[in-house]
């Protein structure tokens, strides 16, 4: 198959020798050669076969992006970005690919969706399947115990795509982490802080961030009865509960991964606690069982310290201590968190429902040390921002609201009248841009005034600047204003300060 | 040798195992049993072997971008973007893989060069080699004739890596195209417009932009005799002209390429014409035979229009016609160019010498028509700004002249300089987070004034706000200027307002 491409490939670039001999009016006999060749080629690929098996699309799993959608996907960073900088974070970047053996072993049953690169000789590579792994290596390469950085990128994962609700296998991950030995739980706490500016700064209505704890969560399968070795494997069944019914996720414990009957229900019994977090944290410190496990204990008092933190942040209201809470990933070790949309609460729907994590994140103070030869370890705590399903809502609105969005920023467009100034144009145009004025023309020796209006409408440009015979004697442009048709002759060179003067509140 | 990694890795989990049991003082006999398990494992990896096979770094031909040389990489990007934006264009984003077939038969000679993923079942991927042709797939498949777009991103290939010189594998492109049906040589002549834009805003001493026509190329071909098979071939051979001396590319020529010695003799001739442009355009369109070849009359009258336009646009000074440029890819249908740097010109040296490309670019009309089931052609003609070269250029200035780059915007610290005031300096940030402010705090619960101010002298954060028992008595913060070390004391609820006046011109 990627053969006939190539040949179907060589097709095209005969044909179009052909064409040009023919349009060069070459010799016939050397066009007649060429024809020949041609149709020999295609013959060998079966007819137009070749073509037609031609699929004109990208990769299952990722998309492009058109002007509109990048203007709302810059809207989206922009916030992220903001909030970062806000928080005092650097910015770093890495490879898109990393060496194989970076991935091996960070993602537990994950680590199957990893794309892997063709060995064409070399070394071994993979795409990067989060921007975890790679920020603990490039922390154990540099030797750098301390940092606070964002990293916004693309990540892979040969997952199924589900691309009307924002799942890609090509997908940006926006990620904020805090290196380094501090006291506890207030590196924690600002990550919280961060998913929650960013959610209310973007106005996607509603949400919740759930937090847990590793410590918590191995603390109560210790004292469930749950096996060491179980540990992992168990949390994965848990993490299945905001999508699945507790009966199933017991099913697969006891029945798949041969949980006894009664570990689980001893879990079923802490992993459906609800209530306000002060209450349940009291409680579970007070629960005869965990308040004897040193883990859970740990646990259970940094989340006391976490919640007295997020409460001099004034963002408890949106925080929900979650014991079912588990995460996916291998590597963490402490806080974990993910934040949900809420559904708008409309009469009909009783309790708001989640349509999907846009952020999480948490505490993995073992992962650095993996990668560095003598263990050293750096504490890390970060989170991260998914903003396809972000994106995703954003557009629809947008499609939904007939906003009209602008796909650049030109601020005139340089026009003519009148016939043969061309010449003119450009050189008004050259004395714009020169001042850093976002200036367009049309491609157009001669273009109707009408058709360089038109392009305004459609575009958003607000001002046109007309130069004509009369302007040109007179030493004067005439401005026009798109919205409100009024015209001003302006002197040439009041020109730029003009224009900058009119386009500054856009 | 990836078994091997994950074996290692799986020691080091294991290893992490029996440290928490450890640490968390578990029954003996459990820690007995993993540590049994983890000398099992290390026994069977051969000692410590595994540990030490693990290699920190990043793969051959790239690099992690710190946070100081993301500092200069944004300024650069922003000089781009700002360009841009000034042409009008708009932007959009493409996968970082295509379809395999997407890239077949576009690269020519280059096409070994490209990144295959893995067959991990499914569509046959590879990474993108360049931007132009995920471009011209992205006009097919969206059946878009007329559009400006830039496109900033990287792209792969496995070339021989000269990181000192810039040459990497993952690299950026800045790809500005404009495609569409207009009046000839507009377009074109504006990519060079940006190109002298960019290079002289970036201040990169001087440069110098060659400009050629693939159709004076293929007429002085088909003149000097060499058969159309060998035509890109050929051109392939001309391209090195800038890195080797004549004599060597005539040998490749008629040793390797098996062109008669005559053809060549007489490309030669062409190639070694050297003139004032005018005079040189003039002059070819007057030689007996190139004048009589179609396809070099209508690029030699295409090049005398863009030197008008380019001598309206004020910048025909940087550039020169150049017969020897022939741009290694096979796509280009018409104009190309390239922008080299030149070294700084001092008394030794008598004529500036090339220290390499940083731009190029030309115009393309066939390739989207490659894409198109009818063969329908977009005629297109852009830039690509390589950032690479630019980039070893800015860092290795900086870090001559020692300046100090920030690799933060934080305005202000959140300080305390007495114990115990953890929770009103969380506070006080959270209200300056909430208003917009970048604020950072130390992590710890008693920092010491010293640290905390040092802290802002290594980071340049220009302010401290200071909360003391007698401030949060008064209703005021302590705000002191790093720099002077002036002390003033600003009332809580003007705290904001004064912090962006200080901060407004930084």
């Amino acid at each position: 198959e990627p053969a006939m491409a190539e040949e179907a490939a060589a097709v095209r670039v005969q044909a179009e020798v052909v064409r040009r001999l023919k349009h060069d009016k070459a010799d016939p006999d050397e066009i007649a050669k060429e024809v020949a060749k041609l149709l020999e080629m295609k013959a060998q690929l079966g007819g137009d076969e070749g073509k037609h098996k031609f699929v004109l699309k990208t990769p299952k799993g990722t998309r492009d992006y058109s002007p509109k959608q990048m203007a709302i996907r810059e809207r989206v960073f922009n916030a992220i970005i903001s909030c970062f900088k806000r928080h005092g974070a650097e910015v770093i970047d890495t490879p898109v690919f990393e060496l194989k053996e970076t991935l091996t072993g960070k993602y537990g049953e994950d680590s199957k969706l990893i794309y892997d690169l063709k060995d064409q000789g070399g070394e071994l590579l993979s795409l990067r399947y989060d921007l975890t792994v790679p920020f603990a290596r490039y922390l154990a390469m540099n030797k750098i115990t301390n940092i606070k950085r964002y990293h916004i990128a693309k990540v892979y994962r040969r997952d199924n795509p589900a691309m009307t609700r924002g799942r890609y296998r090509e997908f940006y991950q926006c990620d904020f982490d805090i290196a380094g030995q501090f006291d506890p739980m207030i590196p924690d706490a600002e990550c919280l802080k961060i998913v929650h500016e960013i959610l209310s700064d973007l106005q996607l209505g509603d949400f919740l961030i759930k937090v847990n704890d590793r410590r918590i969560l191995d603390g109560m399968f210790a004292v469930c009865g749950v096996p060491d070795s179980k540990f992992r494997t168990i949390c994965s069944s848990v993490d299945k509960l905001d999508k699945v019914p507790w009966e199933e996720v017991r099913g697969e414990m006891v029945g798949e991964k041969g949980l006894s009957p009664e570990a689980a229900n001893h879990i079923g019994e802490y992993v459906q606690l609800h209530g306000e977090h002060c209450g349940l944290i009291e409680r579970l410190l007070q629960d005869p069982k965990l308040s004897q496990n040193k883990l859970a204990k740990e646990g259970l008092g940094d989340m006391k310290l976490l919640f007295e933190y997020l409460t001099l942040f004034g963002i408890t209201g949106k925080i929900s201590f979650d014991l079912s809470l588990a995460r996916g990933l291998d590597y963490y070790t402490g806080v974990i968190f993910e934040a949900v949309l809420l559904q708008q609460e409309n009469e009909h729907v009783e309790e708001p429902v989640s349509v999907g994590s846009v952020a999480g994140g948490g505490r993995y103070d073992g992962l650095v040390g993996m990668f560095d030869p003598k263990g050293r370890k750096v504490p890390c705590v970060g989170v991260s921002i998914g903003i396809e399903r972000i994106f995703s809502i954003l557009e629809q609105r947008v499609e939904a609201s007939e906003e009209k969005i602008r796909t650049t920023e030109t601020q005139v467009l340089v026009a003519s009248a009148q016939k043969k100034l061309l010449e003119e144009r450009l050189k008004l145009i050259a004395e714009l841009w020169d001042a850093g004025i976002k200036a367009e023309v049309l491609y157009k020796k001669n273009p109707k005034l009408l058709n360089q209006l038109q392009y305004c409408e459609d575009t958003g440009i607000p001002l046109v600047a007309i130069v004509g015979e009369q302007e040109l004697k007179d030493g004067v442009v005439k401005l026009r204003v798109v919205a409100t048709r009024e015209e001003v002759n302006v002197r040439r060179e009041s020109l730029v300060e003009e224009i900058r003067m009119r386009t500054s509140h856009p």
